[in-house]
């Protein structure tokens, strides 16, 4: 376990595992103590989250080049998937949608827009390459027709509209993994000339023996599944005592913790010039939600949950959703950047973000 | 008659000519037996498109570049414009502007991305000008806003609505058709320098004499109109005996029969490497029937229909055909393609397709 | 004074201040002749801005490039801000806000297609730097976010709705004011060196003494405020006489009236190929009023109107301008231009200016 131990000493995020026990006992002692659960089950994500990220890295890495980028590709979100997985057995669909769409969103443009303010802040221009960002966001666009088309076309709420509903999001799931299936056999096997070193491992971070990474991935995958399943339960209590929309803590809170280990090596990446790494982790995470997790999810749903789950979301997430994929879809389109493009794709998260925090709930 | 014959016997596509006289006996032995109308129409209407496209070219080539090239941007959708021209006398609006906007879909996306994944099979990349592209993609965006804007500003069905989105279509209409002309004047005429060959015709299919092309373009249209009664007649009762939408039916099957002819050529282009040629069929062909057949429709409504045909389509095909814009804008932005591209762009094909299929009829 | 005379003498525009005096004789003489007060109002109004304009740019040039550029981005569009002014001040909000939209819509698409127009009529092909373009169309894409978003999110006209609304509006206007310092800070100091000469003065124009300018900015203001008053109150009663709904009058007329001295500029710095002096005047000027002029009037509404004004606008009104945004993004994504490109960006104007005159009014 010596790798695993240097790996906590040398990451201060790891020292926030010291929450995993804190918020399993919090919850055995102080099982009304909504907030409480709350507060800890975000703390305790977050270090989780990192080694389930280092760990699937880890195994990549020594399965060689293909089956290494499948695996990252299909693991990559794996904290996302455990935690609305969590909140599909419970039946809690509006909640799953919204941390879906939220970490969409969230990685499309809070964790593009720091990157390259943050790296835009240390070099004057940065460049990276086009590729990569043009295949992720034409897969985003992708997803997001799949999303935007049953609410374009149906209005109706009636019995005939939902079956049609759920049928269609039957179809699309499937046609949406598929997609991804073929955008892998085309960057990594087909056309991978064409796409940079997008290896996640930072330089210098040692891979973990297999069999570590493997017993890491398995233990913390387990433990992700019990903390989120507190979260999940403490969730609503808290948006009521912290003040905030459930749209809001679906939408950003779930999606920021979520996605805190990937944030923390994309800002890394800019603030070292390496902006490809950057864009790769943002625009492919998001690709890997919209076209692998979010599908998933709907075919899993008639195995897990109570009642089928369909693709349609809130009107106001699919108009997020679409702007944001326009936003990187614009910005990454000259393949450089500096503080102020930054700034523009911040600027838009905070407007989705501000107009959550002050939706009125149930409108 | 030799090269007509010639021209048959060369061709696999034109012994689907034998269904000509098959429907017409069908047709007159047999008046109720709808399903198989329907089947002998679109086997008719298929090798009929092809003598018309033909017989279009040789008459352009027989004429020199420019008046070729008008002839060619005017009558290049012949096919369609008699459909379309069948129903509006027969008062199905429905079915006409389901057929328009298939046809427009269709194009860009099904055999847009169809050349662009059977060129990406053979080569590994393939460029092409973009400049023809960009013109197309505008062109298209023009019409899209067009047809958006009726429904985008007005959501009252009063009579006040009405007499105002008749107006405007009309408005709309001319504006249409005279941007559609500059378009020509442009191309054709001005910046001609920017727009590589865009010859139809194949390398080595010698265009006909003058007189037969004349005389197949009169008779084959004559043909084309016949066989359009009996589909158009025959459409509503096949789509109930198939089990498919009338949506479907008018926005897919009807788009894919219409543009057979266009789509073998295009498709053949992409094989061989001739990409420009695939991509100004695809585009041009979309171009044409927004800027061009669409209004011609609306303003021949006030001849020849019923009661006056507006531009205002199903809210669901307006999403439709700016998805389809925006997805061709984006594709040909870098002037390369690759398998993935083609892929990418069918998705969308087969988003829209399946969505239309699992529609329940009237909402 | 000799400089001013001299002015008034060269420029034709200027003789039109003759028409400043007669109305207000006509105001005091006939106080009922509401449609002489509109024509004489707006004839009077141009030549004001005109000498604003220039005026602004004395003090702009004498000041130094950043702190002269900074005056030139919040004093550029003083006639909207006074005639929009005015008109909050009469609690009119639906002129102020159609009066907005009008402004961003006419100058992204008015100026700059007919800016290419003419230019492209007297030269093949122009080109132009586009980073400015680039910037500038980002903003207005980042602007009409913030105008859409309310509207995609709240459909709901209940209490909670509107105090929503006025909450997310005001947080809203400080984003786009800040985003819009951000964006002086970037393209006047740190990027500097990507952003041509946007100088509006005209070679050969001298600019005016320190004193003379601020003395007319001075008087000018004034004067403006005068007119707009009796333009305002007016314009209600000209749109039912000239038979123009008053979607048109605002949206179209006040705009082309308000930003004539801009266009002059834009017009004729075309037709000398100097293009990018057209497309920096055209899309600055329409950024400038959505990230400046739009919020400081929210903001203001707190102060000087009767109630506080909100950012959503009509539908319509939104569509309007996200399509206007999406052709400046489209058409000056390349650099470069010839007739036809403004044909088409002026073929989309054409389309809104139809819809809007032939709008039926209360819909």
């Amino acid at each position: 376990m010596h790798p695993l131990l240097k790996e906590i000493r040398h990451n201060p995020l790891l020292w926030l595992l010291v929450f995993v026990p804190a918020l399993f006992a919090a919850h055995k002692l102080k099982p009304e103590a909504h907030t409480l659960h709350f507060v800890l089950s975000v703390l305790a994500i977050v270090p989780l989250a990192a080694l389930l990220s280092h760990a699937t890295e880890s195994v990549a890495a020594k399965t060689g080049d293909t089956v290494g980028g499948v695996l990252n590709a299909t693991l990559g979100n794996l904290t996302e998937l455990v935690i609305a997985l969590t909140a599909l057995r419970a039946g809690e669909y509006t909640l799953v949608k919204a941390s879906l769409a939220g970490a969409i969103v969230t990685n499309t443009l809070f964790m593009l827009g720091a990157s390259f303010l943050l790296g835009g802040l240390k070099y004057h221009v940065q460049e990276y390459n086009k590729g990569n960002a043009r295949l992720q966001a034409s897969l985003l666009f992708l997803a997001t027709i799949a999303i935007l088309i049953p609410s374009a076309v149906s209005h109706a709420d009636s019995a005939a509209g939902s079956v049609f509903t759920e049928k269609l999001s039957v179809g699309l799931s499937v046609l949406l993994i598929g997609a991804y299936a073929l955008s892998l056999l085309f960057s990594l096997k087909t056309h991978r000339e064409f796409f940079g070193s997008a290896d996640h491992a930072e330089a210098g971070e040692a891979p973990w023996p297999l069999g570590l990474a493997l017993a890491t991935l398995a233990g913390v995958t387990v433990l992700v599944a019990l903390v989120s399943e507190v979260f999940v339960e403490s969730v609503q209590h808290a948006a009521v005592t912290f003040g905030m929309t459930p749209a809001f803590v679906g939408f950003i809170v779930v999606a920021l913790v979520g996605g805190a280990a990937e944030m923390a090596s994309a800002f890394s990446g800019a603030r070292k010039n390496r902006l490809d790494l950057s864009v790769s982790i943002a625009l492919g995470s998001a690709a890997q939600i919209a076209l692998f997790v979010a599908p998933v999810l709907v075919l899993l749903s008639y195995v897990m949950g109570p009642t089928p789950m369909n693709l349609q979301f809130w009107p106001g997430a699919v108009v997020m959703m679409l702007i944001a994929t326009m936003t990187a879809t614009l910005v990454t389109n000259s393949g450089r950047s500096s503080w102020f493009v930054g700034v523009l794709v911040l600027m838009v998260y905070l407007i989705f973000a501000m107009t959550l925090y002050l939706l009125p709930p149930r409108i």
